[in-house]
């Protein structure tokens, strides 16, 4: 069976240098042709899926309806959820990388992006931006939803969806594509290769760039490359 | 609870005058741009969606994606499914529509368009575009993919969806819409509205345009109108 992740592509706030996280922010035209190019690699090299899994922001979303319109693919199941969403970023959300190291030092900025367990400062559950206030997570017990996040507990959110959604579809012998983010990406990556707390955070994952794992029947992995 | 009903916008094959059915052909650029106005509609009379369904055909799927974009519900639940492809138009899917009628004569043509029961020359199963050989149509039983369908097979088709994956949405509450095809559509109006045979072949429904429909907590028309 074959799993592709797929990083989203150059978003408008990557752009921008801000704090992303949770905010629905879209592709910027570059990101966009980021997105096509990952469906022509992957018409390119003939990979059929059974099934899509994205999350809930647009530029997951976006990246995956380019990849199966350039593969010719767009009529596959695809399914949205918000585990597979970016790490929540907490009260950084919406601020200038630069102006936060400026602000807190540059050693608690690097701290709350490279390290594994360090907390950003949280939002408050006041703020308008909070998931609770927002209406797709509406279903959800609102005591899950994160104000600020860490990558260990974005693995912790992530890999129940891997357990009950996908890796049941890769078990019926299913190829599986999921277009994320940045770190739900690395959370996977970090489980399906067993890589430590200390290695995952210099995992870097290029945006479009298909990352094409072969399993094996009890999901353990083959081989891996990217497909360029 | 609100029902919206939309058409695809004009298809590359529309722009050509050919019978298009099954074949998966793009949106024209005119369709693009009725598909982003019908999101724009939808968007200016603040209506949420809790849930979208539209056929396996690209021109529905990126109807709805499109309007889902404009709109900016991009993260909502979307289901894809067979049932509600366009009428299956047999041997005469890829022909032109003036040439079939200068072979086959106008009256031919006009009953193949315009009878509710009457059937086109049906595809051969061995015909390399006969859905049983799509990967797409797979997991489907073989013996109900259709190789040709008058209105009729059509709605008998399209209504055990509705009864079983779009109705019980409304029943639990939910804004719900479709996004698919004029004659899966048609028979969905027939449904709803109780139009006879003889007059629903009559109805036109427009291009890009959202059908609202407010329904009561039977499932009954309380109202409809489209969105200008």
């Amino acid at each position: 069976m074959k799993l592709v992740l797929i990083r989203h592509g150059q978003s408008e706030w990557n752009k921008k240098n801000l704090f992303t996280g949770w905010e629905d922010v879209e592709l910027s035209e570059q990101g966009i042709e980021e997105a096509k190019h990952a469906g022509q690699l992957i018409k390119n090299e003939n990979i059929s899926f059974d099934h899509a899994f994205t999350s809930v922001l647009k530029r997951a979303v976006h990246t995956l309806n380019f990849v199966l319109q350039e593969s010719d693919q767009d009529w596959l199941p695809v399914t949205k959820h918000w585990r597979l969403n970016e790490r929540h970023y907490g009260a950084l959300q919406g601020l200038n990388k630069a102006e936060t190291a400026a602000k807190y030092g540059d050693e608690k900025v690097h701290q709350w992006r490279r390290s594994y367990d360090v907390l950003p400062p949280l939002m408050e559950v006041s703020d308008e931006h909070h998931p609770t206030h927002d209406r797709r997570y509406a279903n959800v017990d609102q005591r899950v939803l994160p104000g600020g996040e860490n990558l260990k507990v974005t693995l912790e959110r992530v890999l129940p969806y891997w357990s009950d959604a996908i890796s049941p579809a890769l078990l019926r012998g299913e190829n599986v594509v999921v277009a994320a983010h940045g770190n739900s990406l690395r959370a996977l990556i970090k489980y399906l290769d067993n890589i430590s707390d200390a290695d995952i955070m210099e995992v870097e994952i290029p945006t479009g760039t298909p990352l094409v794992y072969e399993l094996a029947d009890d999901l353990t992995v083959v081989s891996k490359h990217y497909l360029k």
